[in-house]
């Protein structure tokens, strides 16, 4: 079992490595070789089998061609360019989101060898005027190009496992809360940085009302899901392969609450309220009340309350 | 006001630029050109305006190059890979539909002349799991290459929209019935064949039973509602100016017996019943319970009754 991971050096691509060091198997058989492929020469993971970082830019074919050999049985396509950066820099978000994900599918095809695909899409794949909830038969109805290109490349990899050609699996993620490190360029970075940064002492600023909702998953239960994903049978995905991956709507405030439950009340205090008008139209455009009701079947799962997320974070980011 | 349709020289495209011809105007201004793009040279039309014919490979931008330019106002991209043949040709159906919609929008995007975009989209993007009835509402779920290829093409339009690069709008069509002239490679093309032969004294095959019901629009209908989609002001687009078309659902024993209601019960008796297993798995994928609600409020009109359809195939195909 070779299991590829592009986007390896990201923050769910490390800790999806680290999981699959841990267990060692996956779907059923030992793991021999993990690959993290990534844009950056990504960390490599201790594990008790090889693990080779490879850089790649899945915009070019050809670089695509030297991470996906015969031997790939599981391909994880989690790299992609983020909603605020995708809407900043319109040419780079469809070079990599779609003709990254279209090249990636494309050399699968070539090599016919039908490896499983996990791709990750993203709840940016709702909104406007569809109606609440969103549910897996609502439409998906963009307002911001980085959705638009999530919707496309879960279009692609439902047509190409119909066609027989991959065993797709597509999973609209969550907002990540809480993500530890450095903010990347998403939207919802704040639903990480007003409580990672307020638990090491640091101030945050919040730029949505405290009964704000939001869909969010903890880093944790993203990669346990992921796992999940690719270990499903394809039988059991249905014609549609593409799907909501498991979260739960609370509000920020409840979250904060949730925040002072676990660590006190100091850390709230570091949060400021000012609303930041560079993201104000993609805020606008999102739709938090979403139903992941397919996944759920299939055993997908979310954390239990948002005191989970704080406790996962103080856990696995911070003690360690 | 200079008009150019992509697909010049097919069905629909030569119909609108007759119709635009009879008009003399569009949005309220003097047509001044009509150009008529097309993989082969395009007939001509006597207009009483300039009209051009030019051949145009839309999967290479250069070539799309030489059919946009900044005096275009509002183009037709009508031309597209259909449903059996893109299902047999995986690599073609991509390069037109998907690859051809996204050099046009870029083309339009580099010139900053915001142009009019009309894009026909199909009710094969409807399918599958996906609960009946399908409003503008319900996830697109295409089980054929050439619906995914046109879902693509209606998130890149919005996508375009919403950035300002285009005043895009998409329109599902409905099976195009009754066709005139030869068949082309769709999978709905019997919905034509059965009531265009036996009309001219020659047999047909109907591969579905009498209670297969179908979702269906004249050709006149389809370039009135092509017309009165180019003049819509995009505010009253929304946020997703991708709709279904409207049409009616009739079952094929209904449009039969409306056939021998105009023309007289001879030529139903030269229509034969036989399966065809290569299309098959096309119309099985099919779903017909489909409602063009939002179209309907913007003033898209569908035919009265299927007996409307036999008299303007008579009339406009047939007499002429």
């Amino acid at each position: 079992m070779k299991v590829l991971i592009i986007g390896g050096g990201g923050l769910i691509g490390q800790k999806l490595a680290k999981s699959l060091a841990g267990r060692g198997t996956l779907r059923g058989q030992p793991i021999s070789e993990l690959v993290l492929a990534d844009v950056i020469d990504a960390t490599t993971v201790d594990a008790p089998f090889a693990v080779t970082t490879k850089t790649c830019d899945i915009s070019d074919p050809a670089s695509v061609a030297t991470i996906i050999d015969e031997s790939t049985d599981v391909i994880y396509l989690l790299a992609a360019v983020v909603s605020a950066h995708a809407e900043e820099d319109f040419d780079f978000g469809y070079k990599i989101n779609v003709d990254g994900t279209r090249n990636v599918l494309e050399r699968c095809r070539t090599l016919g060898t039908k490896p499983v695909v996990v791709f990750t899409s993203s709840i940016a794949v709702f909104g406007g005027e569809v109606p609440q909830p969103f549910t897996d038969d609502s439409a998906l109805n963009p307002q911001i190009s980085y959705g638009v290109q999530k919707a496309i490349g879960e279009m692609l990899l439902n047509d190409y496992t119909r066609k027989g050609f991959v065993q797709g699996r597509g999973f609209r993620l969550p907002t990540i809360s809480v993500r530890p490190g450095k903010p990347n360029r998403a939207a919802s970075g704040f639903m990480s940085s007003i409580f990672r940064e307020p638990l090491q002492g640091l101030p945050a600023n919040c730029p949505v009302d405290r009964d704000f909702p939001h869909f969010y998953l903890s880093p944790r239960k993203c990669v346990e899901n992921l796992i999940k994903g690719a270990e499903l049978d394809q039988a059991d995905l249905g014609p549609r392969p593409s799907m909501t991956m498991p979260g739960r709507v609370w509000t920020i405030g409840q979250m904060i609450d949730a925040m002072t439950a676990v660590a006190g009340p100091e850390p709230a205090k570091l949060i400021t309220w000012n609303p930041q008008p560079e993201i104000e139209h993609i805020l606008d455009g999102w739709r938090m009340d979403i139903r992941p009701e397919k996944a759920a079947k299939l055993g997908l799962t979310a954390d239990d309350s948002f005191e989970d997320n704080i406790r996962i974070f103080l856990e696995d980011d911070i003690d360690a």
